[in-house]
C-alpha cells in the first residue's frame, strides 16, 4: 500500500459519519495489516518504523474515539516482538497480530452484547440514542424475546433511522421519536441502553451528542442507564480527556444567516454519576448511580 | 360570521403548528369579538348563546393550551353583564369586551417582556429552546444591550429557526444548534429562558417538547432557568392536567417501516422543582429551584 492510497483510506476514516468507535477501530487495523502485508521494505526495522508512522496516523485521526489508540497502540507494543525476525516472516507476523486483535476486539463486543442480553431479560421495553452496532448487536439477540425499543432519530444525521430499520428487519416493534421528545419516552422504558465511543478513566462516556440529556432523564425518572462497551473502550490515563469532535455546521440543513453560527458538535460527556453500570465482556460493573 | 366560516377559523387554529399560546388565545378572541360585531339575531340571549356556543368551541380546541380557555371563559364571563341590553347595543359591547381583554393580555405581555429583561441585564448570554413570541419581545428590548442568545432548532417543525432569524434581524449574535447539543451549550449561558403553552396550578410548565430535557440540564449545571409568561396561562385547579397534543408522525419526515411508529409530541411538562422562578407581568416569583 503505497501512502497515496494510505492517505486516501486514512481521509475515508477521518471523514466516516456514521460508524462507531468499534467499527472505525477494527477498519485501521485492517489497514495496518495490509500495509504490512503489501510491504517490500528490504529491512525489518524498516517495515516497524512505516507501520509505527501509519499506526501514529491512524491512532490520531478520530480525536473523540479513544478504541482506535488504544487498539492501534496494542498492535504497535505487539509488533515490537518481531524485530529480530526476517522482513517476509515479520510482514506475515505483524498481518496476524493486527488480524488477532480484530478478532479479539469483535469476541469483546459479543461477550458484552450475551451480558446485556442477559441482564435485560424477557419482555422488555428499552430506550436507546443514536445507532451503536454493539447495542443492535443485543437487540439481534433479544428479537426472539418480546422486546420492544424506543430510539430517538439523532439529529443532524438521523443516526436513529439506520437503527430503526435494522430494528424493522429484525420484526421488532419500535418506537422512533426526535431527540427532543426524550423526556416524555424515557419513563416508558424499563432500561436505557447506550454504546460508547470512549469511556472516560472515571467511567463517565462519551457517546452521541445527546446522550447525556437522556441520562439527565433516566436519572430524573428513576430508569436504569447503563452503558455497553467492550473494555478496549476506555483510556487509562486522567490526563487526556478526548476532544469533542466538532462537524461542519453545514450538516444541519439550517438557514445561513447573517449573525447566526451553527455548531454541529458530535459527542458529548455523560458524568459517572447518571450511570447505572457498564457492562462489558466481563460481566456488569456497578459504577455511579445507585 | 356565519357556522361556515367559523368552523374554518376554528380549524386553522387547530391546525396552528407555528403560533404560541399567547398568539392563539389573541386570534380566538378576535373571531368571538367579529362572530358578535357580524351577529343578526334579534334577541341579546340568542346572540350570548350563540358566542358561549363559540367559546367554549374554541377554547377545547387546543387542549395544551390553557390561556386560550383561560382568556375566552373571562370574555364569557364579561358578557353576561350584556344580557339585559338591547341586541345592537350588547353585539358592540360583547366586542369590545374581546378587545379589551386582547389589549390587556397584549400589556401583560410586554411587561412581562420587561421585568424579563431588567432580570438579564447587559452583556449576558441566554439559552433558549424553540420559539416564544414573549421571549422574542424580551431579545428586542435587550437588543442594543450586547445580549448573545444559544437557540435550539425544535425538531419536527423547527421554530427555532423562526427565533434565529428574528435574531439576526436584531443584529443579535446567535448561536444555533440542534436539540441533542443542550447538554453542550446550556452550560455556556448566563440564563435560560422559556415561554409557557400553560402553566400548572403548581407552577410546573407545559411548553415545546424538549423544554424539559433543557431544563435538567440547566439544573445539573446550576444555571438559573427562568419562565417568562402572563399570569393568564396559569390554570387554577389541579384536577384538570392538559392533554400533551401529538400531531401526525409524517412531520418527523422519517422512513416509513412496518414494525416501526413514529411518535410526535409537541409538549412536555418541566417539574416546578426544576424551575428557578416565573417571570409574570408582576415581576419575578421565585418558585421551585433554589
Amino acid at each position: 500500500m503505497d501512502d497515496q492510497v494510505f492517505n486516501s483510506r486514512l481521509l475515508t476514516i477521518q471523514s466516516d459519519r456514521s460508524s462507531g468507535a468499534a467499527e472505525l477501530a477494527r477498519r485501521c487495523l485492517e489497514i495496518v495489516a495490509e500495509s504490512s502485508l503489501q510491504d517490500n521494505s528490504d529491512s525489518t526495522s524498516v517495515l516497524l518504523h512505516k507501520l509505527n508512522i501509519r499506526a501514529d496516523l491512524l491512532a490520531r485521526s478520530r480525536s473523540s474515539m479513544a478504541p482506535i489508540a488504544n487498539l492501534l497502540h496494542l498492535f504497535q507494543k505487539d509488533i515490537e516482538k518481531f524485530r529480530d525476525l526476517p522482513p517476509e516472516e515479520a510482514r506475515e507476523k505483524c498481518g496476524d497480530s493486527a488480524g488477532h486483535i480484530i478478532m479479539a476486539s469483535i469476541k469483546a463486543t459479543e461477550k458484552t452484547a450475551e451480558n446485556a442480553a442477559k441482564l435485560i431479560g424477557k419482555d422488555k421495553t428499552v430506550f436507546t440514542h443514536s445507532y451503536s452496532s454493539t447495542i443492535m448487536q443485543i437487540f439481534s439477540l433479544l428479537a426472539g424475546k418480546d422486546l420492544r425499543v424506543i430510539v430517538s432519530e439523532s439529529r443532524p444525521l438521523y443516526e436513529g433511522y439506520r437503527a430503526a430499520e435494522k430494528l424493522s428487519d429484525l420484526k421488532i416493534p419500535t418506537t422512533l421519536i426526535t431527540d427532543a421528545q426524550s423526556g416524555l419516552f424515557i419513563k416508558k422504558a424499563d432500561f436505557v441502553l447506550v454504546g460508547a465511543d470512549t469511556l472516560l478513566q472515571d467511567y463517565s462516556v462519551l457517546n452521541k451528542v445527546g446522550t447525556y440529556p437522556a441520562a439527565l432523564v433516566a436519572y430524573d425518572n428513576n430508569i436504569p442507564f447503563y452503558v455497553c462497551s467492550e473494555k478496549y473502550k476506555q483510556i487509562h490515563s486522567s490526563s487526556k480527556t478526548p476532544e469533542l469532535e466538532a462537524m461542519s455546521g453545514a450538516e444541519l440543513n439550517a438557514p445561513d444567516l447573517p449573525f447566526v453560527s451553527i455548531e454541529n458538535i458530535y459527542f458529548d460527556i455523560t458524568p459517572v454519576k447518571l450511570i447505572t453500570g457498564w457492562i462489558n465482556e466481563d460481566g456488569v460493573v456497578p459504577v455511579g448511580r445507585d
